[in-house]
C-alpha cells in the first residue's frame, strides 16, 4: 500500500505491511485461491509470534481477511475491509481485467483505481506520483505468474457459490469503498455490512477501487478512529434485556 | 432532537433546533405534505436573516433538507441526511406505522428506534431517560392532528413517483442510517448516496432508525468531522483533465 495511507497509520500504532507469498519482494509461488493465501498470511504472523492483529484487507487482500476471521478468529481483534467482496459477490472481474489490460501507464492505473471524473483523476495522479517515488518504487513489480494467480484467486472468490458465512464473522468490522468500484462493484461493501454483524460501512464520493488513495488523510481518520474507540462489540449482540 | 447529540454539536458550533409549523411549541397547522413544509422552513431561515446554513434532517426532516436543496440551494452550504428517504423509496411505511401504535410507552419508543437486540434496547433506553429529563419533556407532545398530516406526508414521499431530480443536489452531503432502519429503510440511503454526487454514507451496526440516538458521540464526531473538512465539493465532479 501507499505511504501516504500506511506512513500515516504507523504515526500512532504499529504497522505491518505484508507481501504474501510470491508477491513482489517475497519469493515463492502465489497460490491461486484464496484459502492458502490466508494460510500463507496466518503462517507470516504465527512467525512473528503475534497473537492479536488489527487486519487491514484491501482487495484481494480483504477476500484474505474474511477468511482468516472465519478459520483463525483468535488472531484477529479488528477488520478493516476495504474495496473488497464477499464470496459469490460478482461475475464481471474478467471484463473488467480484460478493459484494464487495454490501457497503459498512467492509464491504466486511472482506470483501475479512478473514477473519469477531474477531481477523482487530479487525486490518482498524485497518487501514482507517490507510488513512483524512488523509496516506494523497489517493491512494486508483480511476475506476470503472481498476477495471474490472484486474477484467478480473485476471480474463483467473486463466481463460486459462498461457503464462507459471513454472519460468523463476530469482530468489530469497518467497512470501506468509493462510490463507483466496477472492479469488485461497491454494492458488494453494502453486502458485507448486511452480513457481517457489528460491521460499520463508509462510502466515499466520487471515487472507485481506489477510494482509500483518493482521500488519505481522510481514510486515515477513520481507520484510527476505528480501531482506538470501542464503538460496538457484536459479541454483546444476543445479550437479552 | 435530543441533547445528546444537539448540545454536543452546539460546543463547537451554531446550532438552531426548529419545530415546523404546527409541530410542538410552534403554531400553525402543519401542513400533510414535503414541499409546503419546506417553504415554511425556508421562511422561517428567511425570518432569522440567515443567508447560507448547514441543514441537518432527521427522518421527516430528511425530506425536507432534499426539497430546500432543489428548490432553495443558495441557502445551504453541507446537509446531513440521517435515517431518511428518497422519493418513491418506499411503500411499507403505513404497515410500520400500524405495529408501532400496537406498542404502548417505552417498548413504543424503543420499536421505533431501535433494534431487538439488548444491546440497542439498552442504548434505547438510556436515550428515553434523556428525553424524558425534565428539561426536555416540554418540548415533546405532538397534537393527533400534527402527527396525522406527518404520517400523510412520510407516506406520500415514499409511494409518490419521484419528482425531486437527486442529481441536482450539488452540495456535500453526508447520510447516515442505522443497519436495520425498517421504518424508512436502511437501503435508501444507500439509493440516496448512489444519486446525490458528491455524498458520504455512513451505515452504523446493529441499529435502526434512531442510529443517531444510539450512537451519540460518533454520530457528533462524523457530523463535526464533514462539517469542519473540506472533504469534496462536487462542482468540481465535471472538471476535466
Amino acid at each position: 500500500m501507499i505511504g501516504a495511507v500506511t506512513n500515516a497509520i504507523a504515526k500512532t500504532r504499529k504497522v505491518i505491511l505484508f507481501n504474501n507469498t510470491g508477491v513482489a519482494s517475497t519469493s515463492g509461488v502465489t497460490p491461486d485461491n484464496v484459502p492458502e493465501m490466508a494460510k500463507d498470511a496466518v503462517s507470516f504472523i504465527n512467525a512473528l509470534n503475534i497473537t492479536k492483529a488489527d487486519i487491514l484487507g484491501y482487495s484481494l487482500g480483504g477476500f484474505i481477511a474474511q477468511q482468516m476471521a472465519i478459520t483463525d478468529p483468535e488472531l484477529t481483534r479488528k477488520i478493516i475491509l476495504v474495496g473488497t467482496a464477499p464470496q459469490g459477490g460478482f461475475s464481471s472481474f474478467l471484463d473488467f481485467f480484460k478493459n484494464m489490460k487495454m490501457h497503459k501507464g498512467a492509464e491504466k492505473f486511472l482506470f483501475t483505481f479512478f473514477t473519469p471524473t477531474g477531481n477523482s483523476r487530479s487525486k490518482g495522479i498524485e497518487s501514482l506520483k507517490r507510488i513512483n517515488a524512488p523509496v516506494n518504487r523497489k517493491d512494486s513489480f508483480l511476475s506476470s505468474e503472481t498476477i495471474q494467480a490472484q486474477a484467478h484467486a480473485i476471480h474463483s472468490w467473486g463466481t463460486m457459490k459462498p461457503f464462507i458465512i459471513l454472519e460468523e464473522i463476530m469482530k468489530p468490522t469497518l467497512i470501506i469503498n468509493g462510490s463507483d468500484d466496477e472492479m469488485l462493484l461497491t454494492i458488494n461493501s453494502y453486502k458485507l455490512f448486511q452480513k457481517i454483524r457489528g460491521s460499520l460501512l463508509f462510502l466515499y464520493p466520487d471515487s472507485a477501487h481506489g477510494a482509500l488513495f483518493q482521500y488519505p488523510e481522510m481514510f486515515v481518520d477513520h481507520c484510527n478512529y476505528f480501531l482506538d474507540k470501542d464503538l460496538y462489540n457484536p459479541q454483546y449482540q444476543d445479550y437479552e434485556l
